[in-house]
């Protein structure tokens, strides 16, 4: 706990405590809590922007919806620490992000007030839509047996970069056409990860600049539409509260079905309040309230950053300095973005496409040497991928840079229109493989398993980072057929940077080492790479010999590399961060297809990312716990060796 | 070719004839091409009505655009029939679907009037936003070297039905903002397979149904703010052609950055010539065309039918009348229709889901019997999976019923929605496997390799129709996470069906034969098992004794059936009608991990899809090229039997 004074927010242990407070006192409560957020986030790092920007709409929400029974839906999920405050894990903010600790992300497993988990965006309107239609049959069955339901609510929050997703659209055309009764908060900050983007972010900035806002009355008359006469006089009764409460335009909104209500300030409780009560009671049908506020508000470092403090590392309250450790390396992104304004230099066909994530993957660089050759297509995975496509039917390279966690949301466009038209767009995927902090929800584990399937597909993992530069080369070079690189979170391991890349040979890897005489061979893809020389080394030490072998391309594999390997070794171990299905799999489909196992003579094992969604820790954990690291494999290769084996047991009982 | 006298079509070799032709000829055209294409399609079966629709667009489209030079692409392409006719491919057009014959949807492999291929729908503006910026980019490039670019343009069609998809929301949002020339033509035929739902498709019906439409010369105002000077006289100037022409609201598409003409009425010529003339000569920003079709346009059989003669089977062109064969068993969809409705009769908490496809799953029979559980969401996968995910949050049994080819649309959903939260969502994944007509875009090959390396999912596959009854009862049963079981398309085997479903043992396999001293075993998932029977009759006629097994899970595997069999016979060979990555793979992960290969007492083989799209064709055929029919079964066991080999060789030289 921090040294702060925070005399409610000590009350306030639950929501039940924090409705139990008069409304007058909500204001400080609401200070209090960005200041705890603002202490525990300055201990654990983490997204402080977001959560700054909803503080006030956080403690409303909870004060006028009775939460956990309404169901609270948080979009992304990174701006609730404000959030988990309130609902009972105060007592563990400061465990956020750390192994063991609390998520980064709403998350179900961790408290009922997170009726649905969160993490990659625009998923709040759709599930909130599925709860809502349990609530509407859950309530028509009640009465079929005579009982009077309790009214539950369900309020989805989504913020403005989330709702240019294909996803929210959807749900919206649904939720348009059901009439169900859902409350839809936009929290319109004008900013997700980097400044908007797109025509629906244009559309609510000139609803939110627009000089031609309604009256009040005129915003008593929008809520009489929607309310009984009952709740009509309260919502006039709503006009002493809620004076500036601006409403007006909307009109896309109610063309889908909506009914809207906005935009409104949302750090002034004096407006939400009345507001929220107000949607609270209305009888039917969708409602879209759109909330106008300020990403790192009331943070003064947070407010001044371009980024307005989206994600920070450890920093010192009083400055807002952040505590950078000093990188040993260039990270992998970096290198990517780098690699590709070399590759673009000489050849006008070189573009770049990014969605939402132009810092996250680099392609901010790129942007920088060559901004008529950088897209940005907004939170659009799925367009992202075929506007890529289009550009590569017309001659063009595009390199559509996705962290592979988020590509899961285009893998149709990367299958329909790209792989079966054979196109050569290029996919850069960063975070692939466990990304630490963020966890499950974010760890690249699948891509190798569902991009190797494919057929015309070419499929590259990068072994350090000279090895990526050699594949945004390969991949530049690739006109062939759609290619993809995969590259993990984080600097690279500090190897020289080749200052050009080199074109390597489609489906060729590369051997590390091979002693003479030796019995054991490790096949790496990727980064794991170093964690398999480690264990040579220490197999070595051991008087066992080992090659080490980079494979560098899933797909196409090397067959003459692996069936070599095969059959000139007594162990063959294969290494990737990734699921199965995957690398792995490719290799023993292959080893088995050409007979290499029938003799026996060679004892193969794929080591793999588990089967379980391992959550966030440290990277070292997390790869001990998947047994990829260098011990592991050690042990691994030991168990193989039956004299090792009874070698080291004999040791032990000694 | 046909007996039909068509004069006019006979001279219209490609679309430069046609554009050669008077407009004063251009009717007559069109209705020449509405006779051929109903000729055609009673010959190859396929799509009619959704062609039907777009006759006069398609003659209009290729008269004012200067294709293939201008693109023109057709979104899910299943009604580019006619446009396949004027594009050179009239000679072929009897073989539309037929193996080695024309593809039923556009492909960029087959015509260079087809600049992007599709099947799988809403991908046609990304697609042309990709192109017409690599037009912008092509023209800056040749302007700066001093040249002066020819003027292309991009024309993306799509229907009222696909525009409901976040994906093309996604590209309008784009579009709007990047402000590109694109031209993009909404198909509005208040119907795509299924009547259209969602809160998009009423928007557009009360586009088309207002009564507050402008009059011609506002139309023409609304031309000039778009146009130029001179082309606003040729805007006025098209009153005298464009009587009747409807313009008026489109706010929804103004306010994403378009500039919206219409509705106008897709079936006049005089209509749809100077309004596309007019946008093919507008200087900058995407246009949306709104065009009001009829499915089925011009045949009164199709005009007549509920579903407008979407899909057909070869017919009798004067009656209409279809040659439907007589079915020898029911299809897979509707046993799982019926099987849902029987899970559904005594537990109130089973819903059904489709994307737009309530016929195609089956859920139509669900429908019938509870309507108030039936949510049809329209195209838009990601959306009901995590709809279905918001249902199982509150404790429903949501079955979420979609293709295997389209569940690639919601895999993130999948994966972060479901699977990671562990939520009891049933999918029902119709159509995997191979296809037949529908060709390599709608195969359902991958669904294995994507689902299997998820934890937390269960897979189950279908051997049988009476196999898909205990299924269902299976995942109805399964609320300890999520489940998906796949089936492929057609009709079942002809077995009996059960009255009841039965609940299986999660992870457990059945043997279905297991002669003593059996040296072969075949480990088969879903319906290849017939096959495997009767390779297994063959084998043995050769003296070779044969196990057979339904795996009936890919995940979790049954590891003690698995290590069984792989223990006690010198041949395991697995089957699966899906990718590599799949099933097979799971199988060798196990059996490595196991260590059960190291001694060499069993040859293991993977039969699997070949790693190519296989082109549409007979389903035996493909099942022959794909090596996974009887024949190759024996093929594959025999070459592992050295002594049968040798044998086999021996006779073939006698």
């Amino acid at each position: 706990m921090s040294a702060l004074v925070l005399p409610l927010l000590d009350r306030v242990r639950d929501p039940a405590d924090l409705r139990a407070l008069p409304e007058s006192d909500l204001r400080q409560l609401a200070d209090e809590l960005r200041a705890e957020t603002i202490d525990a986030v300055s201990v654990t790092g983490g997204h402080l922007g977001a959560g700054l920007g909803v503080v006030e709409l956080t403690v409303a929400l909870h004060y006028v919806f009775t939460t956990p029974d309404d169901r609270l839906i948080w979009d992304v999920g990174h701006q609730a620490y404000p959030h988990k405050i309130l609902t009972g894990r105060r007592d563990r903010i400061r465990t956020l992000r750390q192994g063991g600790g609390l998520s980064g992300f709403t998350k179900r497993a961790e408290s009922p007030y997170d009726p649905f988990g969160a993490a990659h965006s625009s998923t709040s309107i759709s599930a909130g839509l599925g709860m809502a239609i349990a609530r509407d049959l859950a309530e028509a069955a009640a009465r079929a047996r005579g009982e009077t339901p309790a009214r539950r609510n369900v309020v989805a929050v989504i913020g403005d970069g989330s709702i240019s997703a294909g996803m929210a659209y959807e749900a919206m055309n649904n939720a348009g056409a059901l009439r169900s009764r859902l409350i839809v908060i936009l929290n319109d900050n004008d900013m997700s990860i980097a400044p908007p983007v797109g025509a629906m972010s244009a559309y609510l900035a000139r609803l939110v600049s627009g000089d031609t806002y309604r009256s009040l009355r005129d915003t008593a008359k929008q809520f009489g539409r929607l309310l009984p006469k009952a709740l009509y006089d309260t919502a006039a009764r709503a006009e002493e509260y809620a004076r500036g409460i601006l409403a007006g335009g909307g009109t896309m909104f109610e063309e889908l079905g909506f009914h809207y209500v906005g935009p409104i300030d949302g750090h002034n409780l004096d407006h939400l309040l009345p507001v929220l009560k107000n949607v609270r009671d209305a009888p039917e049908g969708p409602v879209l309230v759109h909330v106008v506020t300020q990403k790192g508000k009331g943070y003064a470092p947070a407010e001044a950053a371009a980024d307005r403090g989206h994600a920070v590392v450890k920093f010192d309250v009083l400055s807002g300095q952040q505590v950078k450790a000093k990188p040993n390396a260039p990270s992998y992104t970096r290198v990517f973005g780098e690699s590709l304004v070399k590759a673009a230099a000489a050849d006008e066909t070189v573009v770049a496409i990014t969605a939402a994530m132009p810092s996250g993957t680099g392609v901010d660089i790129f942007a920088k040497a060559h901004p008529e050759r950088t897209f940005d297509v907004g939170i659009a995975e799925q367009h992202a991928v075929t506007f890529a496509a289009g550009l590569a039917a017309e001659g063009f390279r595009p390199f559509c840079a996705i962290y592979s966690t988020f590509l899961q949301r285009a893998y149709d466009q990367v299958v329909h229109d790209v792989a079966i038209q054979n196109l050569p767009v290029r996919f850069a995927l960063d975070r692939a493989g466990l990304v630490g902090a963020d966890g499950a929800t974010h760890a690249g584990a699948f891509d190798l398993a569902y991009l190797c399937c494919l057929p015309n597909l070419t499929v590259m993992a990068a072994a350090d980072e000279a090895e990526l530069v050699h594949m945004v080369a390969t991949a530049h070079a690739h006109d062939a057929g759609p290619i993809a690189l995969r590259y993990p979170r984080g600097e690279g391991v500090g190897v020289d940077l080749p200052e050009r890349g080199e074109v390597l040979a489609i489906g060729k890897g590369r051997v590390l080492r091979r002693p003479p005489g030796a019995r054991v061979a490790l096949l790496s893809l990727g980064t794991r790479l170093a964690e398999a020389l480690k264990a040579a080394d220490r197999l070595e030490e051991s008087g066992i010999g080992v090659t080490v072998a980079d494979a560098r391309f899933a797909k196409p594999l090397d067959e003459a590399l692996i069936l070599d390997l095969a059959g000139s070794h007594e162990v063959l171990v294969t290494l990737e961060e990734g699921s199965t299905g995957g690398f792995g799999a490719m290799v023993l489909h292959l080893l088995a297809a050409r007979g290499a196992l029938d003799a026996g003579t060679v004892r193969v094992r794929t080591l793999t990312l588990p089967d379980v969604y391992q959550d966030h820790d440290s990277p070292e954990r997390m790869y001990a716990q998947a047994g990829l690291d260098a011990p592991a494999i050690v042990r691994t290769v030991t168990d193989l060796l039956p004299e090792e084996r009874k070698e080291r047991t004999r040791l032990r009982r000694v």
